[in-house]
């Protein structure tokens, strides 16, 4: 069920995905640019394969959760049009992942998006002062440009898989010819993260040639610092009192 | 799988849902308000979206799980045409809750209506003696009106998220041009909420133009207030012994 | 997927259900009730809605789990052609049982079916000595007729709902203009029961006019009836050690 | 949705099948096969019924979860061409299981294969020194083919149902006219177990009168061994200590 607002002709596009997930480093990242950017908001993708969710704001509205997609257009000779997907939810199921993922590769192609950047957090279940940007990627070449603007490809992180939207961008895309980064800031997983989603946003600007503006994420990041040094120092506590780890519990 | 009844033609009719969820306080009042404006049942929906089942009366007699249409006519000026939606369940999956909305609202929406009343509980996690009846809905208008007849609109209640079929009424009737209110009453959660359901049911009431004669409610409602005053007891008593606690379990 | 061994013509047939359930019931008695009035398989139906699951017999050959369809034809003049559903398992899901019960009342219906048994066991959660049948059914005559052959049709039992294969049957027959029963052994639910399945088919031979020997699932049930024995002796026991409580769990 | 790397043309092919499970014996078997045979890779399956993964490598390039083909053309007298099916993972659903099962069958039915060998592991639940490999087959000529080689047919293993692929190419390829033999060598299912992929990779090789050097498994299967020694003197100690016990769970 798409609903377009606008049929738009962009030049070249790239595609640029975050959703929610571990630390919401994702979506806080992709929401933040799209906000910043001011994109505007062209189709909403309303699906089954989403939970039957609405959400009420502080008037007592109704939104039903969806996918967004937004565009940009391109402000300079360095710029590229921008296609930015922002949503409440993964696809509830594994197949609903996937369905929900190639219709919007699908979307994206028909508009001549030929590139993608996917937003993720990458868990390493421990605090992260300061976070890298490590990379995934589906060509070398993708792999030595990121290099260059300082995400880490390293041997042992991720070590594996990646389960999920962004990883998947990255292998349905290839099958629609398109070349892919996935940018996953590294995070405690214990809560939201904008510290990270700020890392990621820095690379992400040096590559797509955008200024972005982190002033208000900068904020956010640190009252979220300012809860993670209270976890840390707990952490370095000889013994923690049981009072204390309930009090952890509470924080994560 | 639909059965019709009867192929009626109503005029710009209102859609009234009310399937079970908290406190089943939206199968109540749907349920009540179907029985006492003694409306007539045109269409069942049967669905493997539904649970595997069926009931067996008192005599022997079984009936498969389903979904029922019922219509009402206008008796007076200020009066509606009326499709009451009662069911067994609400979806069984996810995606079983978004077809089943959606063929509700495909079948409303070829008799004409355009407007929709979702009946629902609101889990408050503590007991309520004087249930208020809080709102989420689809315009301003809707909104200022619902305020009138008493119906709240806090900044703090429901904060966030409605998950289920009085939600997704909202959310896909308005794919469908369908301007929606949901009608929570208040209620613990603890219980089936026959005086949360009444107290939706006062406002609907109003809402529509119909006389709901509650008195066949009020009466199982002093019941359950009689169950609720028990529990209120307990924990107001100073320290529960763990024989209490587990009477309290017992209740709930 | 159906796999016709043979195109079969029957005249004005009753189906007859029996999978694994509560006890295991309903197929203990149509697995019994196929081989004593050796019925012949008519076809097999292999379905992705079963588990991906094999039997390998004691010399080593598969077998892929299934329904199977046998028909029995009629040898006197009160008797009638049968068609027998017997199987290895109930759909997966609730979708899958709704398609799989879907799919054999249109094979059955289109063979000239329009009465069908169903076979089940009804958990009681304590042994049952003298195990009763319980009945449910589609119409009134049917259960006049069912009393007549000792199935009790009680305020009491089943009270609500049933959910799975048997009552499905029921439910979704209604819709093919089915008029069916549900004969449902009393058992304790806590192992596979023979002596319920006895009680059912006591009462089904009656209802079809054939003769079933019953002295094999006898002598299966005088097994059982000692293990129920020793299980009924320790519930009597004053007191039970912790050790005859484990060796309770282990029967159970 | 299949790409195909080239469009083969096989002489009689023999299919032969290998995805995670039971101690991956079934994978170790047929990726170990498909390496030293140098077999080339023809068709890749992606699929929304495996999960929304991607691995990604030590240089960080990404590669959606699949399942792939692979063939080998006979290179003497009594060879047969191969295909061999490798993969990341079994269907993530039931239906998926057989959906994806379904597709391979008919791609390998299209290309003239109406043989087949599955690999697979069997959980014996303690530790086996020398495992055997036991079989199930679609036919008595299978079987005693497989008996010649070594394979046991027993009364008691597997007692009942295999449950996933390898059962189920088996009992969906019998209704593609396709005469299979599962292998399963014997493990404990406590951790991956070469030692056990090297007994099923001998008798396979046997039968498809293939060469195979197990070389580079062989040292896989001893750096198992030893830690499958340290589990059998820790089993045999007179009582463990609390602490040895933790150090049990964590080698399972």
């Amino acid at each position: 069920m798409v609903q377009w607002d606008d049929k738009v002709t962009l030049k070249n596009p790239i595609l640029v995905e975050g959703l929610p997930g571990v630390g919401n480093v994702g979506k806080l990242a992709a929401d933040y640019l799209k906000d910043t950017l001011k994109a505007t908001r062209f189709a909403t993708l309303h699906s089954k394969l989403l939970p039957p969710q609405v959400y009420v704001n502080e008037e007592g509205l109704i939104r039903l959760v969806s996918h967004e997609l937004h565009y940009y257009r391109a402000r300079g000779g360095t710029q590229r049009d921008l296609i930015i997907l922002v949503g409440d939810y993964q696809g509830s199921t594994y197949e609903g992942q996937y369905e929900l993922t190639d219709k919007v590769l699908e979307i994206a192609s028909k508009m001549g998006a030929k590139e993608c950047f996917t937003l993720a957090g990458f868990a390493q279940g421990h605090l992260v002062q300061a976070p890298r940007v490590l990379g995934a990627a589906t060509s070398h070449e993708r792999i030595e440009a990121m290099k260059k603007l300082g995400v880490v490809f390293s041997r042992k992180d991720p070590g594996g898989g990646l389960l999920g939207a962004s990883g998947l961008f990255l292998g349905l895309g290839k099958l629609y010819g398109m070349e892919s980064v996935c940018l996953m800031g590294e995070t405690s997983g214990y809560f939201v993260d904008p510290r990270s989603a700020e890392a990621v946003l820095k690379v992400l600007g040096k590559a797509l040639h955008v200024e972005i503006d982190l002033t208000a994420l900068e904020s956010k990041a640190q009252e979220i610092d300012q809860i993670a040094q209270r976890f840390r120092e707990m952490e370095t506590r000889p013994t923690p009192t049981s009072e204390a780890k309930e009090d952890l519990t509470y924080i994560g």
